[in-house]
């Protein structure tokens, strides 16, 4: 370890030596028990006396930081007095103190904004330890089929394969995930793609930040749903001039001339985020012929796709596109596992050679071997397998949360849909859903609040979403009850 | 899979079906050999009668691409007419035929300029496959320690941390990855961090694309060194208005008062990319110097800063701040291996604060198993083993060059270095390394011509760069020797 002295220092050699040291160990750089350097060893580095150092780790064991064992040296106190570590051990501690500190976050505001400030659905980490976690877009770690996952993992790692892994230098993506993707994954949305129009990211969310980035701009308008995606609002907010909040109702996105003048519309056809609302067939045809009219391109986010229950899927409206009006994003995050950030774009070729460059720019490209570990999954059918495990047991879920809501909560507004991992509901209007979460979570039941989803949080600070994707099925009547019962400690 | 019809064509249904058919064999949906739908399939989906669909599949059989067997069906020919496949073999083939194309490239461009047309250093992909690969910054997979990097991955994959990696809700890192590197990486550079002051990107490109985003934009001018690396000219040029090209000398980037308005100073001093040259401490401490006198920020990217030869590695300039004016970025990928994308960032928490919203709106996080994995491999000290074992074979090969060099090209300009993967030279004038480059290769010999490096690609037409990553010890002479050969063959 190279130790410093402060050489701006006021102090004492001997104390500038034990304050480094009481330094770092608060810093828990060396950890209770581990051996410290000995004086020789401090006297080398730190250009100081060997008496410096014996007279420096004396008042560290006056101080109770340090121990010192008959001929085996120093060590880190055990018991480091609660005084001293206080600030230490809080993981979201102040920032070590400097002499004359830059404010680095004031530089990084963007029109008076910063991207800490953004707005995001709340839900408690430890979600998983609650009884009732009406959660959605999660896996549930138990139907996961860890042990062909590892096994992907395994083949993808060999020595053989690691020529391919080990490059940076090429911003292509792994062959075999592009392949199953167009062969596999595609063609049930009735997308036909050729290799280079299709382009493997980090999740949805950097395909989204690409697409941004590359047609947002001064003076670029996007439109996007209103209960929406909140971090495409976030990112738009980031990378367009304007945004255009575009209402929703039971067919989708409302299209009208309102689009006339954008430059990009965002859409959720399959299932709109949040509603779950899916997209009429005539509505995705309006849509398009209102992109020709006033020539602006369609971002569709084909948000779980996949997870139908009372109708089959409609084709995407990428399906329909003849002139490359339409982006198109998928996710594998999704079915696979969140941790994975995996999704996919489709686009013509001149886009996605654009995309891909910029991707570059930003990551080079998403590691290839979780690629590969992908590519080989899908390839043996363990995707398929996965999704067909999976769906029953939602499709359970979503009719038994149905029936618990018409029992229990007959009067609370919801959305009509066929599928997705939750449902939206709106509580009565003198109900802050915040409250509502917070009073839930002292009786065990995880809800997500959805204010942030609406582009004036006031207007949707009584609607909240129980999610479907980690919530044991025979919970679910006793946790719509204790909501009823929390809905009704509110006073009207 | 959704077969669809081209609802505007007007071609007879048969050929309508027939052409449907053809395009998705010939795109390689269905691959030789593999079975397709059955005429009562085609029937149902494409809403044609049976004898339609059997008529088309007729047509298909006389053109070649379809084959009939009798009582089982049709599969794709094995052989497809050469004629017919040869526009879609070419991986790098036309997009799909559209009706009428929409330009989206067109609407990409930022000040005229599109992120693909930015400049790289080129090399074979295939560059493994040549018996002189003079290679930088790559991984050897002989030295790569695979079997203990999977006994990792099978760690972190297992059930127990699911609950972990399943989870993309929030923007943290893996703690544990965030502990190594704070306890075992960065004492090293004499840095000194806290958790909250650290964040994980996806290899340093990633940290260097958000600190350009964060701190770039309208009216904001940045200073990089000159020969520098082209990818931050890339990155500046798509987030910065203003670059400013700083000459290196034998002592590193050259600091004198063109800094004086700057908004960040971007800088790899402890080998210089792709001068390989170490910034002397004189050096950098007249930077931070500046940097407090004219308010600028400093972006240190701390290049192969274990890669040292001939002295002991410097102190990074972050370990000298004391306000906080440094960003440092340090890279995994190159130790471990750049198909991991793993790196990380250390700079004053309430700019971390930012940097991880911003990463979150880009891309949530990078892979936490990923993470995981690297944090057991740091943890168990696989990863110091590894730099044990590489940095004697390297070192040994610097020398060899070395002896090369003066044994062959004693004449060639080349920087006083200390380490790093690569020597950089500078022919004669009158040869153009890119030729240069293009006549080795058919000697066996890869060499990077170094071009894109320069702010002016002119000034640097006839430098080029030789790797140690990849080339066995033995074969170093006898590249060298084949260099100067070829040199020979131009004309002054």
């Amino acid at each position: 370890m190279l130790l410093q002295l402060n050489t701006k220092s006021t102090l004492s050699k001997k104390d500038q030596v034990r304050e480094t040291l009481a330094q770092n160990i608060l810093d828990g750089l060396f950890e209770p028990g581990s051996r410290l350097p000995s004086c020789r060893e401090i006297a080398t580095q730190l250009d100081v006396s060997r008496n410096t150092a014996v007279s420096a780790y004396r008042s560290l064991i006056d101080d109770g930081l340090v121990a010192a064992f008959e001929r085996s040296g120093y060590f880190v106190s055990d018991h480091i007095p609660r005084n001293l570590i206080e600030d230490t051990k809080d993981p979201r501690r102040k920032t070590s103190k400097t002499a004359n500190p830059v404010n680095l976050a004031k530089r990084c505001e963007k029109n008076g904004r910063l991207p800490a400030d953004l707005a995001v659905v709340e839900r408690p980490e430890n979600w998983y330890d609650y009884p009732y976690p009406f959660i959605s877009s999660q896996i549930e770690s138990a139907l996961f089929p860890i042990t062909e996952w590892r096994e992907c993992s395994r083949l993808a790692l060999s020595r053989k394969s690691l020529s391919l892994w080990a490059s940076d230098f090429s911003y292509d993506d792994s062959y075999e995930l592009v392949k199953q993707i167009r062969q596999r994954l595609l063609p049930r949305r009735g997308v036909f793609a050729k290799d280079n129009e299709i382009l493997v990211t980090l999740g949805t969310q950097q395909a989204l930040y690409l697409v941004a980035s590359l047609l947002g701009g001064r003076g670029k308008k996007v439109a996007m749903e209103d209960p929406g995606y909140p971090d495409a609002r976030n990112i738009f907010n980031f990378t367009f001039e304007n945004i255009k909040y575009i209402p929703v109702d039971e067919g989708g996105m409302c299209v009208d001339k309102q689009l006339a003048d954008c430059d990009l519309v965002y859409t959720t056809p399959s299932h709109q985020y949040p509603t779950m609302v899916t997209m009429t067939m005539e509505q995705r045809k309006k849509l398009l012929n209102r992109a020709h009219k006033h020539d602006f391109i369609i971002l569709e986010d084909d948000y779980e796709s996949e997870i139908n229950y009372a109708t089959k899927p409609s084709p995407a409206i990428k399906a329909l596109d003849e002139n490359g009006r339409v982006i198109y994003m998928g996710s594998l995050s999704k079915s696979l596992s969140p941790g994975l950030r995996l999704g996919y774009m489709v686009a013509n070729a001149d886009f996605i050679e654009q995309a891909r460059a910029l991707r570059g720019l930003m990551i080079r490209h998403p590691p290839l071997v979780t690629q590969h570990t992908a590519a080989l999954f899908i390839g043996f059918g363990h995707h398929d397998a996965l999704m067909r495990r999976v769906r029953p047991v939602l499709k359970n879920r979503w009719h038994v949360m149905l029936e618990s809501l018409d029992k229990y909560l007959p009067d609370i507004r919801r959305y009509a849909t066929f599928g997705g991992t939750s449902v939206l509901l709106q509580a009565p209007a003198h109900v802050h859903t915040f409250d509502l979460a917070r009073k839930l979570r002292d009786k065990g039941v995880v809800i997500e609040a959805c204010a942030p989803c609406f582009s004036k949080p006031d207007a949707g600070k009584n609607y909240f979403r129980l999610g479907l994707s980690t919530i044991a099925t025979d919970r679910i009547d006793q946790g719509v009850e204790l909501i009823l019962e929390t809905l009704n400690e509110f006073e009207a």
